[in-house]
């Protein structure tokens, strides 16, 4: 960009920013008291305000997707159930049985499921996207997750995925019985970390299955030698984190919001911010879950969530959960009253 | 009661505690990875549930009361602002312009601010519940919150204010220029804690305002020589604070369930929990507030609140956000498949 033209554009940005801190600091109550649905607000605001004539803020149709994907480690035992159970929950999710279903029951929220490559193929239903990668990705303690066909693939699945969508605000959630463990994977590769502060008992594993999935882990992580994030993810990742890795990034070239759930969604949130710093801006994390390395990771990626409820399910529960106080935020800026309005001077 | 009847009564509740854990334990997903949801389902199932054909939980008319009043101690200088403001807020609770009101646009909430003494009486509205004890409460720096006859009175003003309510969930919040003064008092008192690890900044005070206001509340603390609950309050409370913690009593005997927002109404809870210890059952805790004694205040309760967003603003705030959080432990409890639905034996 020329230098006059991003000096303009600069200074755009700059007078946004005083609109929207002024909008808010104007309300009626103490300055900071309503705490982090103030900085929600102002995040939410940077997306959507454009002009100082479109000061509102607002959740058009927001979509709930459920990346499903199986694991070629799961084989080894490091999970509580096996792989059979993934296509079992994705059939729970269309047919409105799950835990997921019953938070988005009177919502607002539509929810689709996106088959990235499980191990059973479900018939055609209209809330099941076909996006398969294959039936069960690599094995990581042995091999890469995705081929570099199936990497361009999951890339090339994710752009329509989302342009499709008739929103502006997207809740990313998982399913795939095995995959904390690739999420711990891309952690300690991303952050160096050590395999013992990331890999923890997913949804309650016994002492003896976490030792092995360590092993496994460490097993992955010495095999790869890049620095290199798409790189990172197609060798320790899965067929719905790296979709969903995609479909984050598609999502902000689209200016869409994007509500990170759980610890795995926040392994595909790792490496597409590696990938794209800027995507910051798009991503509310709406939860710390209980896997014990999520609270770390996310401090390393200096976000706050706005939840802390001891959830370690998955399936976009806690991105759902979090919507209310999205709409909270984006409430109060539109709609309470300034101390202006009252003819109260500060 | 005689020892038979006693029995039979343990009997049955021992057995509707089994019914309600194995409903949330059947539920399919792993064990406990609800987390807090969970708790909460277990704790609205055990005030709900009474037999093994009422296995359903629900929220019927969820209702918002705003406890208002005004401090003698406010004119020391211990707030942000002047106690006018009170009067002012609820004016804007009334005409739908404060925070509370935009929290609560579009959800199942009923509003009602109760006038329990503050400075200007408004006129008559429909949202309005008049229980005023006076004008202004006593400073309690230099003399008893209530009289005697102010305390009886809020405590007869509560039971039909609480009774008149066709619903089976009241959330509670407050609004009283000053009102962290009588709040932090009165846990000093009741947990016998320092001065200086109850009293914080409220609103937002500078740090004279805030040595000043300890120095109050120390001298209040030390005018009061009882250990009797109700007396302790009515020395060191506040007319929203009495009304409050006779309501939360009332409720409790109507059986319904209370939401307790921040620091100030959880004053309100630790006075009627010394009073009724058994009222624990019906509380369920918002939000842990940005005032600082507030989580220390929590853990001595041995409660875990709900949410933690900073907040600081009072209004029921923090209440109304925990509304859906409720409804979700709701609704998995009564929507999402068992194992037993699927077929799946455990």
């Amino acid at each position: 960009m020329a230098k006059k033209a991003l000096e303009i554009q600069m200074s755009k940005e700059l007078e946004l920013t005083e609109i929207i801190q002024n909008t808010i600091k104007g309300k009626i109550k103490p300055i900071g008291s309503l705490g982090k649905l103030e900085t929600l607000a102002q995040q939410i605001a940077s997306v959507q305000v454009t002009s100082s004539n479109n000061n509102k803020l607002q959740i058009h149709n927001p979509h709930l997707l459920i990346f499903a994907g199986d694991h070629g480690i799961a084989k080894h035992n490091v999970s509580i159930a096996p792989s059979d159970v993934t296509t079992l929950m994705v059939n729970c999710f269309l047919t409105g049985k799950a835990a997921i279903n019953s938070f988005i029951k009177d919502s607002d929220w539509q929810l689709n499921v996106v088959d990235c490559g499980i191990q059973t193929e479900l018939p055609q239903h209209k809330h099941l996207i076909n996006a398969r990668l294959g039936n069960v990705c690599g094995d990581i303690s042995e091999e890469s997750a995705l081929t570099l066909a199936q990497l361009a693939e999951a890339k090339s699945n994710a752009e329509p995925l989302i342009s499709d969508l008739d929103t502006n605000l997207i809740g990313m959630g998982e399913m795939g019985i095995g995959n904390t463990s690739p999420a711990s994977a891309l952690f300690a590769k991303l952050f160096n970390l050590d395999v013992n502060d990331v890999v923890g008992v997913g949804t309650g594993i016994n002492d003896k299955q976490l030792m092995h999935k360590q092993a496994l882990i460490a097993k992955a992580i010495a095999r790869v030698e890049t620095q290199e994030p798409c790189e990172i993810l197609r060798q320790l990742g899965s067929f719905e984190i790296a979709t969903m890795t995609f479909a984050m990034l598609a999502a902000f070239k689209h200016n869409k919001l994007i509500i990170v759930d759980g610890f795995i969604v926040t392994a595909s949130a790792a490496i597409a911010l590696a990938i794209e710093p800027k995507l910051k801006s798009h991503l509310v994390f709406a939860h710390v879950s209980n896997e014990a390395a999520h609270k770390r990771i996310l401090e390393k990626l200096n976000v706050s969530p706005l939840l802390d409820l001891s959830l370690r399910l998955g399936e976009g529960t806690g991105a759902a959960l979090s919507l209310p106080l999205i709409q909270a935020a984006i409430n109060f800026y539109n709609h309470m009253a300034s101390f202006e309005d009252l003819g109260i001077s500060l």
